[in-house]
């Protein structure tokens, strides 16, 4: 049986932390949602990650800032590929910023 | 460098056709926009797909139908899987139907 889900549904209205939901999975692959209520990477902090991620920012804006290029700022809609081991910190979300994110191993 | 795309730029205005346009590609794995402007699979055709899909629908309206289950409307941020072989129809498209589909292989 095959149903439907809403990527919109079961939001939290406001956290404390990040929230990560896994929306598909098998060995290599996961789609997950990510919600952020404003929050940013600490200071200091990089993702140093070991596979690809797709990114499409959903709702909201939020700002990734790059080791060795310009930060860039998302909008709805606003997708980028971020190869395995590219640093990188999310420096701010708005309250309402909704990532669709796709990590691939290899 | 680590650009910014819009899934939401160059969309055909209409098209007598689905359009698809690869976002991210790798051995095994491929994510791309599909836009409709009300097309349905032709009458008799069936899907029938060797990889898993994992498709969101983004904007517009859509109805899937099924060989084994009843027809499923999506609305923009409803999400399914379909397992790979999963034999399905796209019964009706709005005009303005925009959807991001994840194939995933094995």
């Amino acid at each position: 049986m095959i149903h439907v889900h809403s990527l919109l549904s079961g939001i939290p209205l406001t956290s404390m932390e990040e929230v990560f939901t896994t929306l598909f999975e098998k060995p290599g692959l996961k789609i997950e949602r990510i919600t952020s209520h404003g929050q940013a990477s600490p200071e200091g902090f990089w993702y140093d990650q070991p596979s690809d991620e797709w990114v499409l920012l959903v709702c909201g804006s939020a700002t990734i800032e790059w080791v060795d290029q310009p930060a860039l700022t998302l909008h709805p809609g606003d997708h980028v590929t971020i190869p395995s081991h590219t640093r990188h910190r999310v420096v701010q979300t708005s309250p309402d910023a909704l990532w669709l994110a796709v990590h691939v191993d290899g």
